[in-house]
Parts: C-alpha cells; sequence; structure tokens
C-alpha cells in the first residue's frame, strides 16, 4: 500500500501532513564523503518557498531544514540522511468549512474513499507541502549531480495563453521575476493575466520547462525503466501534474521521420553531435548525449473563492467558496520541484547504471 | 541495473531481442483461479502483429503463445505464468548495414556506449518486437479485470495531422481499418496520407487515447505511486511515445481553475458523479470514479528508406538508407500495447490498494 | 546502497546514530484506522531501555517517541507515519580511544572500508541503539496483529550454558527477571554467571525464543519470500545474531523422516491440528496453522573491557581496553527487538497474501 | 504476492513445475560483457542432477540448459538472459494417492489453503526440482565471481550424526562421493548409514557447510540488507532448510566476548588480518576480509514410504505411503543449490556496494 517511498539505489522516504507537526525526508543510498551543511538544501527549500508578493501565499512558513543524522563533520557517511522540516504555523484554525466537504479538482475524494476517513486540514498529506520534503531531498541528488558536471534547470514557460518568447530568453533572468519566467516581457504580461485571474476569484495553470545539461550518453535502463520512463513518473507525481512531454513531444506526432530523427556526427575532434535535438536528449529511453528537455503541464490551482457546486460526506449536494489565501497559480513555486523530482531520478538511474559493463565492476573490485 | 522487470504485486519480466530465439515474460503474483488459456492471450497477441496491410511490415511472424507454466487444470495456480513467443523467422540477413552504425532515432547509439557493444540484429533488445511479451502479460491483466467490470480500450485519435471527428465516433469501428481509429472517415484519409508517406520513403507518427471505464474511486497510492505516475511510467516506456497527458492534458494549462474542476453531485439515489471529466478520472492521483482518459504521443518510426546522415561506430559521418519493410507509422501496432501496459499498471495497483484499510485487512483474515 | 529500508507493503525506513540528534523510523503502508497513540510504542520502548539493574548500560537514554505524522484524532490515516527519539545524552565525550582504531567484533572495519571513514561516536549507525526505531515500528505491526487474534512472544531461552528448564516455564515470569527468562531458577543462575563475566571484564551471549501463535495456514509466498526465509533476513538483520533455526531446527537434521514430519489429523469438529510441531509452524515457506517457532543465537557483546589486541586506520597494530558502560550481555534488551521484527515481517506477509486468490480480489472490489 | 523473483541488481525470476513442461529463469542485470555459453551452466545443473547412485532419485531428468536471449556472439548483452529447461519426463502418472492428500512435511496442505487448489503432479511449485532455475542462474553469478577473484564452495558437513573429520578434510574429496563429503572415511559412514535409513523406509537431514574465499571488506549494506541477513533469506528460501549459522553460529552463545572476539592484525606488509574467524567474515553484516562461513541445516527428506497419518482435503483422517522413488537425503544435490544461492546473493550486493562512496560514482562518470 505504500507510495511514499521513491528510487532504487537513491531512495527517499517523505511525510508530514499540511497542518501536522511538520514533514520531512529520509535518503536511504546517498554515497559517503559528499560535502553537505542544512544550507545546500535551505537554498533550494527558499525557491519553494510562498514569496513576498501576491501570487503567492502569505502564510509564513518558515520551513527551515535540520539534518538529523547521517552527516559527520561535515560530509554524509553512507548512513541515511533524515531531514525535517517543522511546521511553525500550526494555529487551530476552523475546517468546519472543507471537513465535511469534498473540493472540487481536489484528492478529498480520492483520500475519503481509499481511506475511510482524512485529514482534512489544510489538504492533509495531500498538500502542495508535502512537495517541500521532495525539494529537500532533490538538493541533495543536485549536489553530487552538480560535482559530475550536470546541471538541472527549469522555468516557466508558459502560464495560461502567455509563453515565453525564445528571442527573448534569458535564463538567469527567471530569478528576477515572481513568476520564474526567463523571458522579461512575457513575466510582465503574466502579472497583468493573473490580476485579472485574481480579481475574478479564479486561477491558471501553465507549463514547466526542464533542461538537463552534462548527461553522458548510455544513461536509462532498456524496457521499464528508461530514462523518460522513469522521469514521466516523477513529474507526474507532483500534484497539478497533468501532461510530460520530451523533446518535440507532442508534436513529434505531426511531423515525419526525416524531420524528426536526430542526425548523429562527428566533429573534427571525433567527439559526437546531433544535428538537432527533437529527441529531447532520450532515444529507446537512454540518454543520447544531447541536453535531456522535457515540458510538464500543470492545471490551474484548484482551491479557488469563487462558488462550486460540489458533496458532502453526508450525501448533501452543496456549493463551497473556499476561503483563505491560495496562489492563483502554483506553476512558480512548482519549478524547483520539478528540478528536485528531476534530480533524484537522474542520480538514481545513473547508480543503476554502473554496473552495466562487467568492466566496470572488475574495475571497482580490484580498486577496492 | 535491471530494466526489464515491472509492477509490484503483478510483476512481469520480460525477455527477448527481435532475432534471438524467441521472447517472453514471466508473470509472478497472478491471483489463483482466474481462467486462463492460450486463447485469452493469443487474441490480443493477434491484434498487435502485423497484419496483411501496406501499413505494416510483410514478415510473417507467428507470434503464437505458448504458457509454459503457472496454469493447471485451466485455472491459474497463484504460481509465476511464464509465456513464450519462439520466433519463427530467424533466417540469417546481411545485417552488414547497421551492424557498425547508429540509426538515427534509434537506441543503437544508447546501447552501444551503455553495454560496449549490442546485438544489431534488428534492433536487438530495443525492437519494437519486445512488446509482444507486454501484450501477452497485459491480456493475463485485463482478464482479471474484466472479471472486476472493468475495460480497458484504446484507438487512434490522430495520425499526422488528421484527427478523429468526435460527432462520427464509433468504437466498434476501430477493429474495421487498419489505424484502429473509432471513425471510419479519419481512416480514409488517413490511408491517403501514409500513401503519400510512404511514396516519400518517409514515416508519421500519432497520437493513441486510452480510455477505461469502470474503475472504482480510490485506486492509486498517495504522492509517488499515483495512479496517472505509475500510468505514465508504464506508457512512456513504450519505445517512440513522448509525451502522455490525462484529462484535458497540456490544455488544462490554458483553462482557468473554473472551467477546469469537475464538480461533484449526487443523484437521486445518492449516486456520485461529477459534472465534467476535465481530471480524466484521477485527482490527486487516486482515482475519482471517473473514466481514467490519457492520450500517448508515438512519434514517427524512425526506420527510413530515405538517407540519413549519422556516424559509424568507427568514426567515421555516413549515410544510411534503411532497407527492408518497415512500418510507416507505429500507432496502429501500439494501441493494444498501450491497453496491456495500462492494463497490468491498473490491477498492480488495486492489488496494492487492497491493505489500505484495517477493516479490509480483518476481513481477509477473519474469513481465512 | 540502501540498507535502511525494510519491508514491502508494511515499509519502514529508519535513520539515526548512536550520539547524533536522535533517530527514527518512517512507517509507508499502514493502513488507515488504526487506534494509535505514542504510549502503544513507548511500551515496547520501555521494554528495549536500558535497565536499573547492573547487567544493562546505566546510560539514561530517556527514549521517549514521538508520533510526528499520519495520526489524526487518535487513529492512522493511511499515511506515512514519522516516529521520532531524540537524543537527550550528547554531551561531546572524549571519543579519541575509539575513533582511530577498529574494535574487535566490531562493525568499525567494516564501514571504515566501505565509507571512507565513520561516525564513531558510541558506534554511529551500527550501534544497537539503532534497534530502538525497529522496536517503535515494530509495536505499530504488533497492534495490528494483535486484532488480527496473533500473539508474538519472545524470551531468553539460554545465556551461556545457562539454559531454562521447560518444566519450570512461565511466559509471564519473563518480565520478572533482568534477563527476561520465562523460568526464575534459570534467571538466578545467569544472575551468578554475570557477576562473574563482568568481574573478569568479559561478556556473554545467548540464545533467544520466539513465538508466534494465531497465524492461519496459508501466510508466506512460495520460492524465495517465504515465511521462514523472511523471517530469516528479519532477525539475522538485528546486530550480534549470528543463527537461526526453526522447530526443530539444526537437530533435525539428526533425527529421521519419520520422525520430524509432524502428521495432520481432524478433531471431531473437523478443525485441522497436527500431533507434532517440529516444522515451527511452517512448511514449503507457508505458515501450516501450527505456532511459529524460531531461536536466534546472539553472540557475547563485542565491547569488553579487557586488553585486546587490533588495528589503528594509521597501520598500527594497538591494544585496546574498551572504556565505558556496556551490556556484559545483549539478549535481555534484544528480545523485544526479535518481537518487533519477527512482527512486521509476519504483517507484511499477511499483506502480500491478500492477492493470492482471484476470490480475494473480486470480494474486495465488489465492496469497495 | 509474488514470490518468485529474488535480488536487487542482478535479479532472477524463476517459474516452471515439477512436472509442468519446463522450468527456467529470466536474469536481469547482467552486466554486459560476460563470455557465457550453455556449457558454463550444465556444469552447475550437472551437479544437481540426480546421479546414478542409489542416494538418488533415478528419474532421468535430463536437465538441458538452454540460452534463449540476452547472449550474442558469445558475450551477455546487457538484456535479459532467458534460460530454459524443458522437463523431458512428462508422462502421465497416476497422482490419484497425493492429489487429495496433504502429505506430511510437504507444503501441500499450504499451497491449498492458500490458492485453494494446487497443482499436485510431483509436487508442482514445490517441488526441489524448482531449484533447478537457481542452479541456472547462480552458475551466471558463479562465472562473474570467479572474474573477482571470488570462489564460492560448498560441502555436506554431517549426514545424519556422521559428521566430517576436519583432520581428514579435503575439498577435492567431494566430487569423489555421493555425498559430497570432503572426507572419504565419513562418506563411507554415510552410506552404511543411508542403506539402514532406506531399508527402514525413512529419510535423513544433514548439514552443509559454504565457504566464500576472496571477498574484499566493505560488502554488505548495513541494518538490514546486510551480508548475513541477506545470505539467510537465501539460504532458507531452499525448501528443507531449517537453519543457518554464521561462523561459531549457535556455538558463539556459549562462549564469552574475549574468546568470540576476532582480532586484527598487521603483517610486515601492512595487509589486515584476523587472529580468528568466529566471525564467519561478516562483521556487523559487512564482510570483514575473513573467508565467509556459515552452515545451512537440512531436515529429512519428508517423502517416505513408511506409512504416515495425515488428512485428505475432504475431510477424512488418512494414512499415506508415499510411493515413487525420493532420495532418502537431499542434502547431496543441494551443495550446488546452497552455493547458487550464495552466489547470486554475493553478486547482488558488491553491486549494490558500487555506489557507496562519492569517488567511486565520479570516477565511474568520468571515465564513462
Amino acid at each position: 500500500m505504500p507510495g511514499s517511498v521513491y528510487g532504487n539505489m537513491f531512495k527517499i522516504s517523505t511525510w508530514g501532513e499540511s497542518h501536522g507537526k511538520g514533514l520531512g525526508v529520509v535518503i536511504d543510498g546517498c554515497p559517503a564523503g559528499v560535502e553537505l551543511s542544512e544550507n545546500d538544501i535551505q537554498q533550494d527549500l527558499d525557491r519553494r518557498k510562498p514569496g513576498t508578493g501576491k501570487y503567492t501565499t502569505q502564510r509564513s512558513e518558515g520551513d527551515l531544514v535540520e539534518i538529523l543524522s547521517g552527516v559527520f563533520n561535515g560530509r554524509t557517511t553512507g548512513t541515511p540522511i533524515s531531514l525535517i522540516i517543522f511546521n511553525k504555523d500550526q494555529r487551530s484554525k476552523d475546517y468546519s468549512e472543507i471537513s465535511k466537504v469534498f473540493r472540487p479538482g481536489h484528492a478529498d475524494f480520492g483520500f475519503h474513499t481509499k481511506y475511510g476517513f482524512r485529514d482534512y486540514r489544510g489538504g492533509g498529506r495531500s498538500s502542495a507541502r508535502e512537495t517541500a520534503a521532495r525539494v529537500a531531498a532533490g538538493a541533495v541528488a543536485r549536489k553530487i549531480l552538480m560535482s559530475l558536471g550536470i546541471e538541472v534547470k527549469a522555468y516557466t514557460r508558459s502560464i495560461g495563453n502567455i509563453e515565453i518568447d525564445y528571442n527573448n530568453f534569458d535564463i538567469d533572468e527567471r530569478f528576477n521575476n515572481a513568476f520564474v519566467m526567463p523571458d522579461s516581457n512575457a513575466a510582465l504580461k503574466a502579472e497583468k493575466f493573473l490580476d485579472e485571474v485574481m480579481r475574478k476569484k479564479d486561477s491558471a495553470g501553465g507549463i514547466v520547462q526542464c533542461e538537463i545539461s552534462g548527461v553522458k550518453p548510455g544513461i536509462g535502463e532498456p524496457v521499464f525503466d528508461k530514462l523518460d520512463s522513469s522521469l514521466a513518473k516523477a513529474i507526474l507525481s507532483i500534484g497539478a501534474v497533468k501532461g510530460i512531454e520530451f523533446g518535440l513531444g507532442f508534436d513529434a506526432t505531426k511531423v515525419t521521420g526525416l524531420v524528426n530523427n536526430d542526425g548523429f556526427f562527428y566533429d573534427e575532434n571525433k567527439n559526437i553531435h546531433k544535428y538537432s535535438n527533437n529527441s529531447g536528449g532520450i532515444l529507446g529511453g537512454i540518454s543520447d548525449g544531447g541536453n535531456i528537455i522535457f515540458r510538464a503541464a500543470f492545471k490551474p490551482t484548484p482551491s479557488i473563492a469563487s462558488p462550486q457546486k460540489t458533496i458532502s460526506d453526508t450525501g448533501e449536494n452543496v456549493e463551497i467558496e473556499i476561503k483563505g489565501r491560495h496562489d492563483p497559480i502554483v506553476v512558480a513555486r512548482a519549478v524547483v520541484v520539478v528540478e528536485a523530482m528531476a534530480s533524484i531520478t537522474l542520480l538514481d538511474l545513473i547508480f543503476a547504471s554502473m554496473s552495466s559493463k562487467i568492466d566496470y565492476i572488475k574495475n571497482y573490485y580490484e580498486n577496492l
């Protein structure tokens, strides 16, 4: 029945509810010898944290991470790393509104039918707050990937119908606006659009694009544990994601093979390149040397203040207006969550690749 | 390093190469007491088999499945079911063309870098022929799902730019044309389009839609092993799939929350319904009672007879024209593969749900 | 590389070092609806805790467990249960003695070679203190087993050469002496023996016997995940255990089949019994309706104050006398750890059994 | 519910019944580049095969293994290796005797209660014949271990009360007698003893000892996936095994710490040794550089021709005499099964160790 454990060799076990005592993650399988401090993790957590702007929740979550185990004298020991984030903001609220009503677009109904009852406070385990634990674990995976020369960078590609213009693309610009958009013009348009959405007590969705550089060819396991199938699971496990595509993605269905196939070529130094990267860096489930590129579709935030028709758990048709402050869009805060899940998944498959050739094993064992 | 084992409680282990002695699958975790014959499985395999038409490979694959274990007196015994399909057509061909060249759009380069060498005969393990084993296992899962009242039906939604018209939708029509399209008009257009594609020695892609009815609410495990995240992995593990979306999918990013949220209501018999099914039957990773609906994007067949630029494994830039007969489109034959992977995944999660409540466990144990 | 996650459906992930901030466990897969309080867990933890007697460590560990997640309004919610025990006693000690020396009989050398360095404070992750997390998780499993009518009871069968006399056996007596022996006479002899051992700055080992009643036939998965093979892994994973045997165990090698085989018979009410229980309640890896009976051999505590020859990590042959207070025997405190690991393992296999028949699945799904 | 899949990175999936079409195993995770032929595997299978002697079954099983996939041009490709052994001897027999009766000491009753019915022909899945698949997979693991300098050698240590004399120990002698005993005198005594046992229509058990040389320190994962806990599960999963012990094992409970602890020392070349090997080569679950040594207890063959009391599946108390030829002892044929399971387990943990240090990962990735 478990679903909160993820990964094989770099394995994470997350826990915690929105309004419980806290949330956290245990990482089992982190190699020994990685320099790691709380600050390495806090950096990523701060990117997930609600901002001061009007497009994110005002609740002061704090979200200070603490390392409880697995690090000694500043380095990982190879044993489980337990990370905890205590909830600072647990004052008892009035949950009578949602305790007996299934909010449309939420997991309330699913949890109720599956488990017979549910922790309704702030959505309990199905709250987006759960992703803080993923981000904490992802920061550890990222640190290791960085040491291998691998960079995982995601950004907001679109909000509603507003898409970034790649002629105005600047990856560093993503940290200069509230929407993590690498295009300052698009960010301005998004601001205007979201003001209107908020005025209407409504919400919006968008697309996050993730690009990973430095991945050498050969990562990903044939058949079921492909690099793309594994990433797909990782990203779709993030609440509110309704789709994923790699490289050309759905548009690949509209071009022909001649257009879609990426030809290989050697440069003068016999390094291998591709003329294009329609594959998104993955062929047959294995990295092909190109940048890994995928896009994730996030639906509009389901929590909206407008009246909605739904049902109670006691058999009545009711109308609900969801009170309290809710992000009118989750995309901006989700960017670092996408990076986290991609990092964990990629690292896990790199570890899995280490026994793919008998030569690797002999080399390891001889030098033990 | 393994990647050919899939599932937790209904676990399959597939094996086999395109031009080896055969291919097969071992199913571990099939419950005892299911009536099962080779004919149950052959039905689905026949749907995957190349047809007599000009859009599918002419090779006579035979693909007769044999049950080697796990069935006694016509019923499953609860022990592993080994299914085997011997390759009938192993005559030694001339593979000199592709043995040293990495075909664009194929996994050749990935396998070579990952393993140091590869079985190049017909693509070896990365051939689409590998999916026969999935279909065989899927037929067993489907049989069990049917007994629970669950139906898994997929069809071709589009080929290139030709999309079916839902005003002309007839699910039974899908078996009347070579493209598994539930719209006879669209099938005619697709035929014309593919004739042109073949004439140009090119290939095309398309979109497969899958709909699953009869899934009760409560299936899917929170956080990582969600119903949609698990299906995403299952479907993206099929070669040539470049994207997946559930319900409104990518279009959900362009509407607002008020539009996207599906309101619940009770009918006069206190049965629960939704006013719409934008969620594709899954909320927070758990089935919500609506039909499960997803779409998978298949890229154009990478094997094309037109000349393409690529490289050899000995350092040369070369040009290749891929000889032999290849499907100009994989979509039609992939429909049953999508159904198979969806069936296996859904069944596995139904089993996983069985221990979600202490009452279920007590009820099971007391009646043991 | 991970090794701190255990179980499939009732899955636990433990963490923590002897002298770190604390230790804990995340349980994923606990069914919803189980009444659970910290007191349920504390009871078992108190049994593991060092006593006031002279045969257990004097350090005041406190070991107060806190439930951080997964319980709402007094019942489990089906989501991960995070349990934490903060270390109260972390004053900085002088570890210079053991930081550079590999203690004989300890994991120091293994950790050093495996990870390149180690948290030497109190043994770090390899300390027996790690078992507190197992006991906490085991208490949750035990609570569920109890509701099914299953009782898991272990006791000290022998210490050194002093064995309990089954003619004087009283299971309730085990809580009346410091050695958890169900025979008051044997406990007196053990006390005398251990006084002598301690005087010689030496240590002793012993055997723990575990008996589980109420296990219906049919639990355990054929071939690899047998009930006995799974229990063997569970018990051998406890530090200091060097062997396990079921039923007659090693003595079964000295009798013949006619003696060893347990005949079945029906009583007048058509209930099934066995004339004997030499199998220890398990045949072919599946419970046979008899009580599950096994014995675990614990080696003498490796930490002793007598001088021992060993090596430093800097290339020197050295002599070490291990200072500080150490239990001269671990058996008494290990009894509840044995129960915990047995409980977790058995419960996990009960869950696994739930999908063994198609009838169970239909019954579950129809009533969903 | 599955139980026929074993291992994490070197993962095997076995299938087959005693009197079905055949049996086999799929190995997923075998590294690429291993030279492998059917002869490599047949060698070990021949050691398991019933001999011509009077102490093993007379049935001519053939047991010729065929490689169906995963090997190309004489070397493993990194993809699943499917091995099959067709049953040659499937003539329909009269099973009326055992089809409705639960044989004492057998899994019949467990299978019946677990699955509702069972393949009773020759014991079905619970027949010792199942171990042929293990031996086939073990031969592949052994080949890889050999290339790392690791040798896995098991032998019969005792039969009934007849134990080998280590003063007369000659490992090569084990292949010169029908009992795989490395002591020719003991083998003679065993022959006499078994003649008597057979005359009485009875059976006997014995102990197999396994020694593994060449294992470097650092193998085994702390806490749950220890080297010894993993081996314990592997060995206890072999039918008829009722116990396992490592190093001094149960006798360690009778000595003191000073005796039991193995001191380390450097020799003049700064190589590390131990003064003794009471640990059996494993400390804290991690290899310590000494030979791995364990013993497995096999119960007497449960199939005996003497009359036994038992029950039918239709509610009657009955008496049964098990007809047909059955080995009066399984120990001799089990020796290679013990080696197989030990080899698979050890190799799997070696692979798991490869990501234990960040330096190993960097070294791998930089040289990719």
